[in-house]
């Protein structure tokens, strides 16, 4: 049936008020997207993070003569019930995943559904770095072809540069080429070429300019960042990032990864959003710096396996089961037209190597940024994700291998849990005594502004780290993970659920409930700190490695972490605390170097096949070590 | 004015029986192409050949109560006058190209503006050559990936490649990337990859397969002609040809670089449709040979320079003024999909370097099929056309020169000259006691039947050299040009004109007139054959040569000429008669070379640049050389 034949409803969102047609069947969730509206999403549709529930409202339809916005939706599903408290069932709320619509209806999105526009914190630090870019550019005046001298366009032009810069064998984009005779009278034979690795023409330009910038992006599953370089200097001249638009297809890797085996175009669709926003970042960055955006002729690319892989179009499903393998290791070179990257046509798009199914592009980033490999020091390396990666090693040795810890530090799969965004609890102290709570939430801005009072609306990764490390040291928390019931406050209380303990009273919540931590909650941490603890620890075993002179942290979240408190709950082997670095966003650090420093890229093909990736959860003992460590350690 | 704003008039095409509604204001040539009538046409509407003349009919109108068709269209200019005879004008004639539409129009096309579908008979010999195609597949069977060995499928792939036929460092095209996973897994871990070059992964199929099939086509300015080989054997499996379609935006060179730059699109049309019937020739060989166009994995491209530059899409704008300099001759690579070529996508097509603007890709091929350079005696290469090439030396030097010969060898600027299409008088005898005439007239097809009776329709460039040969050998004409007059006989006649000499007499010919060479015509050859004669003694004369050991006549005109009527008008400086070879269509064979062994392109590449190309026009004497020439020898 043709699209135009189906019937049509009318869908309102409030309080966004974006409204729309949307074809009879399709889930709120569909329409959700389909009209603008961005919905909470951890589980990319699978119906099992409960994390988009929206309210179905009345009114409108009373307007109209109609009693309830229910009837025009599929019935509720016995799977949704379970993520309803009673009196919500019957307020109206449903899974937005789940519920098809039927009829016109007026939907109002509860403010903890909402997907609000995340606090975005990576930023690539400035390093010194020998300048060395993958493209130069260069200046020639020629002579004008005679009878006597008909040589063509492009030998002439050739020749120049060989006897000028010393240039042999270059070759020229096909693009390019067809512009050159053109190009080249309009500058009465004097040209500007832009060179690419000394070997290949990806761009001319009448008369003498001065104007080659380069663009880093770093594509996190949650979050893009473009570092804007001039690369006659090495100076970053503009940032800028966004949210990865694929959040609203999954929020992590593997809800991406089913996104595309249930979706016949699900992977066209993914590639599409992400160059879609690569082309607004390069735009907006060229905005910033007053430059256009063919002006830009060169782009480096990280992002972990899997971003990797939905940024070439390469299909992810492997990477989602054993035994895991990419497509591809290797970096890439490819012109960015066929990517339909917006920058100068000619150019390409370098995409650093990836390790291994779990071990991306980014952690090869981290690598040539931290450069473990010129160290003597036992370095670890971890970046916390839902799946976090782990390198160990020094200048004799490097392993690298990742471990499922789970979206816990993501905000997934705990009750109140949410990602880094405004209203997230991101620190928490407990007073070992009073067991009083001080919180402190994201603002509205990057630059918190203390005299803006944003109310709590859940918890975000830092926070959940803090409230588990307080709530052991103020032993409410047990040793195994248990609540300590023994302690008679009203922040520890026990439903029908169990125990759990409240972070934020209602009145400090703009969700008009309490904020709690509740025994699953801790179960997810655990699970999350002990496999992260696991797997360092073998991977010590493995080059056996008593004790670490350094750990460093990577990644957005790894930056915001409370050292102590991570220490406290065990989530990595001990070190000396002023040995646990924060290094930023290091895997957009090392797509700025792979940009400026074409040395850096070499290495990155080096490094990226000579660590060994070891797969951890067939060591025959990992059950054994792994249920040891989801204690607290005394 | 939109397109749909505009009036629009019924016009119809007689005896072709098109009809179609035309957009007010445009040309009948433009009509005529728009509904798919092939006009003839030499100088590309300009209004200089004369040779698009149509009846414009009037009884269409009488039964709708209009008297004449006249009326419907712009007036008669005076530029169009002289080619009509008197009672051609009183009868309706107009210069297509010159009439535009205002109003509902029947037109008459006569049989001598037709473009008949023309006799191609261009075919590229096979030849003994030894099997190095740029393109050869290899089966590899891989151990599935596991978690103790998860290396990705490309390095796992490329290892074993490596591993087993020695091919380190192969690349792979990205598209063929983009499908690795798939065929790999659909293969069982069994496939047969393509690799070009030694260095490029090009296509990946499932299992073993052993298709690998190349094409070699020449685009010549009137016919192009496609060859296909399989690359493991080296064998000829299909052929196929066509005219070129750009023939109707002009015949020759100069009408279609004119018809570039007069119009904003003419480029991009011509483009267009010359990839538009390579992918036609690409489909039929394929169908031919029971194969599919994607089992097609490589492409050589030859073609004079101004074919070659359309065919990229660069303008061929200098081509056509001094110093007339080509854009590029280095032999390009590129991706077919870049120049929407559709055999397999990741194919690349060979284009054969250039020599100079006037001496193109064709004749580069036409060297590697000779191989002057590897001989010792003295060869002249001639490649007559509108611009005919010229090549003379030995392993010692080669030089090349080009000469505007005009297009009466392919009979344009002769009265009844024609191309080699059925209907052209092809050879000519005249007997020197009775001056009677004999000739034979191309059939309908290839293997001319002589049981069928085709009347004659004009003359063409073989049919044109025979007659003035025989009537300079029968008296007719003098070593001067001029006809004899005092011979007395009924073919001889003067006319207001001048005088004229009938080949066919009306009522052997289809077009009731009789088939004459009148004094314009002969001037128009002795213009060509001295414009070849100069070109090759000043190339000897550069090269202290006295004396030819050998001269190959090259190109599809080239393999009819009668070789003893050429040395009678003096086309090419003497030559022991048994010395002198058609070679055929040795640009096709240089395509073919090319395509099954990639020394050839190395070798065309360096020949192209070693050639010394000659500019004949600035020598100081050119004039009295060429005025000498004129004279047929005694």
């Amino acid at each position: 049936m043709a699209d135009n034949d189906k019937r049509k409803h009318l869908v309102i969102f409030q309080p966004a008020g974006r409204r729309g047609y949307i074809d009879e069947g399709k889930t709120i969730k569909e329409a959700s997207r389909e009209l603008g509206v961005d919905l909470e999403s951890v589980c990319g549709g699978q119906a099992t993070c409960g994390k988009c529930k929206v309210r179905i409202e009345e009114g409108f339809f009373e307007r109209y003569g109609i009693s309830s916005g229910m009837e025009h939706l599929s019935p509720m599903e016995e799977r949704e019930r379970k993520y309803f408290a009673k009196h919500q069932e019957t307020a109206g709320y449903r899974l937005s995943c789940v519920a098809h619509v039927y009829g016109d209806i007026l939907i109002f999105v509860p403010e903890e559904s909402r997907a609000g526009k995340q606090v975005v914190r990576k930023a690539a630090t400035e390093r010194a770095i020998k300048l060395k870019p993958a493209v130069r550019q260069y200046y020639a005046e020629l002579y004008p072809a005679t009878l006597d001298d008909p040589l063509a366009d492009w030998e002439r032009l050739q020749a120049e540069l060989n006897r000028r810069f010393g240039l042999g064998n270059l070759t020229i984009d096909y693009r390019v080429l067809l512009s050159l005779q053109r190009v080249i009278r309009q500058g009465d034979w004097k040209v500007t070429v832009s060179v690419w690795m000394g070997r290949e023409v990806i761009k001319i330009e009448p008369g003498l300019v001065e104007k080659a910038y380069g663009l880093a992006v770093d594509i996190g599953t949650t979050t893009v960042a473009g570092y804007l370089h001039d690369l006659t200097n090495g100076r970053l001249v503009a940032t800028d990032s966004m949210m990865n638009p694929q959040v609203t297809y999954g929020e992590d890797v593997m809800s991406r990864i089913t996104y595309a085996m249930v979706n016949e175009d699900g992977l066209k669709r993914m590639n599409q959003v992400i160059i879609k926003s690569l082309n607004q970042i390069a735009g907006r960055v060229a905005l910033q710096a007053g430059i256009k955006h063919q002006d830009i002729l060169d782009m480096v690319i990280v992002g972990n396996t899997c971003m990797h892989h939905i940024f070439l179009g390469i299909n992810p499903e492997y990477l989602g089961r054993a035994p895991f393998p990419a497509t591809i290791h290797h970096s890439l070179n490819i012109k960015v037209r066929e990517l339909g990257l917006k920058i100068s046509p000619g150019a390409y798009v370098h995409v650093l190597p990836v390790e291994a199914g779990f071990i991306g592009a980014d952690n090869v980033g981290v690598l040539i940024a931290g450069e473990p490999y010129n160290q003597s020091e036992m370095i670890l390396i971890i970046d916390i994700g839902t799946n976090s990666e782990l390198v160990l090693g020094n200048r004799d040795k490097l392993i690298s291998s990742s471990c499922a810890s789970g979206p816990a530090f993501e905000g997934a799969h705990i009750k109140y849990g949410m990602r880094a965004a405004p209203g997230a609890i991101e620190s928490v102290k407990i007073d070992p005594d009073s067991k009083e709570v001080c919180f402190k939430v994201i603002g509205k801005t990057d630059l918190r502004n203390d005299s803006e009072l944003v109310k709590a609306k859940g918890i975000c990764g830092s926070g959940i780290i803090d409230a588990i490390a307080q709530m052991f040291r103020a032993a409410i928390l047990q040793e195994g993970g248990r609540f300590n019931t023994d302690v008679r406050i009203p922040r520890l209380r026990v439903t029908n659920e169990g125990p759990e303990f409240v972070i934020a009273w209602a009145v400090e919540a703009s969700i008009n409930q309490d904020i709690t931590m509740c025994q699953a909650d801790v179960r997810a941490v655990q699970l999350a700190k002990a496999a992260i603890y696991t797997g360092a620890k073998m991977m010590m075993r493995r080059l056996d490695v008593n004790r670490l002179d350094k750990i460093l942290l990577a990644g957005a979240f790894g930056n915001y972490i409370d050292r102590e408190s991570a220490m406290i709950i065990g989530l990595f082997p001990s070190c000396a605390l002023e040995n646990i670095y924060t290094v930023g966003n290091a895997a957009g650090d090392g797509a700025c170097l792979a940009l400026l420093n074409i040395d850096k890229r070499r290495k990155a093909d080096k490094i990226a096949r000579q660590v060994e990736y070891v797969e951890l959860a067939v060591e025959p003992d990992f059950e054994r070590q792994f249920t040891q460590a989801l204690h607290f350690p005394l």
